[in-house]
């Protein structure tokens, strides 16, 4: 098995660095990485907002809040960033401009994501530790407010790393059979019945944010996750069309 | 560098393979892969179609309009999967399901994306090569009856992988520096201008897919890519609500 693989296959969670900076060098290969992913028709619809200032990071951590991430040595949000292909279009005074629909949207939502795991890949390739932030979406607004976006862009991920200062057990998952399916869909009878070993060793799993107790079965997680809603976290198409998408 | 950086840095998009089967061994590897990929708050709401069908992937790649992807020796769709979940919530007959909602879609269309991503990687790792197919979106319906997917999923991207049989330039890129922003969004003057140099690089890129001639201006791709309407694209919001989803 080759050092990538390795990497992935032992893929952690890091939410505690240690006080120390990522160098310039680490920085600068990390950014061609990033520049470098897959991009769809090419159009490089996918930005970065590296958050430096403090005061910056502070009003983005409320938002995530994820206090710990107060001390991550990088903060990295992905943005969908249709707005300079949209000027460019300007520019030329074209009669049509379809940089702002559906389509445009999803390409460079995907762009951005994939942008995401690229970088989180070349992290861990340097030994380095992160943990991804769907939270940038807990209030899209805010975040669009605080990193001043333009029309046309949109957070989709965060990404926060450095060296890790913690060790976590790797998580279980679902058996991949009954996640990759041949030709077609594949429904089973009853999940908690298919599920029910995979729910016992969720329960083996110490999660460092809470170390007295495991957690919960999966099919537990399942249903406490998606019977409480976070309100703000259903604007993101609202916001879309705020900023400019015609979804 | 490392290894893992290195393919990164030098990823391109294979479009032409050997004949030449990927093993059992390596295929199993990578389905731990995309499994081990990070998901949303554990949800593992992505999931993988991989066709083997002849007459299903001569389906599918009609709707790419993609021919070479007849002789792609792997063929995977990678999907938005919250039927499971959305089960797990019916088996418990719980008053609230909220594994359709704007946030879960979006936070599935992200695992899905990430999956693709951190397949793709490990695909190069072991020096076999890829394409990204953003067009399994060119008719997202005609793409859900072909694979019979359920309710409460979509197909989000492609991946079409086996040993390559060509060897591509590397394709140029934007300057990092206009797509990797400090503390907020960065908006330029003259895009025109700014990427003037670029767009001369990009002139001097041959795409295997016509090798007479060096693409166009990065500009002008925008320009043409962005003012042509590819109809059945701007369906997948319409396709994802008839899917269940609340967007």
């Amino acid at each position: 098995m080759n050092n990538t693989i390795k990497h992935i296959l032992n893929h952690r969670t890091i939410r505690k660095w240690k006080n120390q900076e990522v160098s310039k060098e680490i920085l600068e290969t990390l950014y061609e990485v990033a520049n470098r992913t897959a991009t769809s028709t090419g159009m490089q619809t996918a930005s970065i907002i590296r958050i430096v200032d403090r005061e910056i990071k502070e009003k983005i951590v409320e938002v995530t809040t994820q206090k710990y991430l107060l001390d991550a040595p990088e903060l990295w949000i992905f943005i969908v960033d249709n707005y300079r292909n949209h000027k460019i279009l300007e520019e030329e005074n074209t009669e049509v401009d379809l940089t702002n629909n559906v389509d445009r949207f999803f390409a460079a939502y995907t762009d951005a994501a994939i942008m995401a795991q690229n970088v989180g890949n070349a992290i861990e390739s340097l030994d380095l530790g992160y943990v991804f932030l769907g939270s940038v979406l807990n209030d899209v607004k805010k975040v669009i407010e605080i990193l001043e976006l333009p029309k046309y862009t949109m957070p989709v991920l965060g990404i926060a790393f450095g060296y890790p200062d913690q060790n976590p057990q790797l998580k279980p998952r679902i058996p991949y059979e009954n996640r990759i399916f041949k030709d077609k869909y594949q429904k089973f009878d009853n999940y908690h019945e298919l599920l029910k070993d995979y729910d016992k060793e969720m329960q083996t799993y110490y999660d460092l944010r809470n170390t007295d107790k495991t957690l919960d079965a999966f099919t537990t997680q399942v249903v406490k996750r998606n019977t409480v809603e976070m309100k703000k976290r259903q604007e993101i198409v609202e916001v879309a069309k705020e900023q400019g998408f015609t979804l």
